[in-house]
């Protein structure tokens, strides 16, 4: 069981533009001829935030026409946010506030012998960081550059490095990534903390 | 003959620390173990802006170290500064102010048959971009995450996307892409500038 932040980004580290588009995304490939499928299938629970669950609701019809169905998760969602967000029909959702410890021994539990999916975005994979429970790090680099936008992953993650496990190469539009990732200095240091337990 | 933006930068898209460290780098991996050494061989002469070239000036003890020399460089070199900076024993320096096509122009003939290196910074790399008279960007892309920096490309080049041409692991530190880059729109018009004289 690992927890897994699986996403696709540009060139230049940006996982969206500055207003939340991703439209620079689907001309570069089709999701079916990516290692997506094989990923999704070993997925127990998923973490969102809010930036990213917000998009899901405004594109219901984009992410219909690309999924055949406007909430294409079958894995119980946790949606990180201080806001009370809507629910989505046929979505089974639980919404989170505060430390993501507690909500990862919630999904540890509901996952199963599957893995977490930390969807997005960049800080909210960053908090997992931070408290120790980021496994990997799978980064479909898309083949443009965006200038600017919604930061890939904002921390400094350099000692000890990230240990590259493999790279793959998706047509012209696409360099899959994938990285373990070293326990954080904090969480090296002895703790009790619930998603230990 | 190509011009090409080659350069290492962290999985997050920064080439340096917001102070222009580049420490992060060096435990990554050797560099004669990269595809440095058979890139350099085909490099007829160098464009880097003032960043890259102030680094060089302040580290020509860490590059000696690296590579046998303060001014590792056989090749002509062009230096993009408004401001006037010193020269370095051992270099063939131009220092060039302006538009990128002048200089362009010259190099590619100081270059011969052999390729135009630019170096960096992302600005510069940028700005041949813009006169379409960027043909490639090869990245390593070194296992670590800086969260903030000098950007590796800050423009929006989507549409059309760059043409992802190979992929390569080099152990746990690097993975090196090659793009083709698309002409630039502007410079899908029809023009007279120098650089295609």
């Amino acid at each position: 069981m690992k927890t897994q932040f699986y996403t696709a980004t540009s060139l230049d580290g940006f996982l969206a533009t500055e207003d939340d588009s991703i439209d620079w995304l689907f001309p570069l490939g089709d999701i079916n001829d990516t290692g997506y499928p094989s990923f999704i299938a070993e997925v127990g629970a998923l973490a969102m935030g809010s930036s990213t669950y917000e998009w899901m609701l405004r594109h219901a019809h984009t992410v219909a026409a690309e999924t055949g169905s406007s909430w294409p998760y079958s894995q119980p969602t946790w949606v990180f946010s201080s806001r009370t967000l809507p629910s989505v029909a046929g979505a089974t959702l639980h919404f989170a506030r505060g430390s993501v410890q507690l909500a990862h021994a919630a999904m540890r539990a509901a996952a199963g012998d599957k893995n977490i999916w930390v969807v997005g975005g960049g800080d909210l994979a960053g908090q997992f960081y931070d408290a120790g429970l980021l496994d990997e790090i799978i980064v479909q680099v898309g083949s443009v550059t965006l200038g600017k936008g919604k930061p890939l992953f904002p921390r400094r993650l350099t000692s000890p490095p990230l240990q590259l496990a493999s790279v793959r190469q998706m047509g012209t539009g696409f360099a899959e990534l994938r990285y373990r990732v070293p326990k954080s200095p904090a969480s090296r240091t002895p703790n009790v903390s619930i998603g230990d337990a």
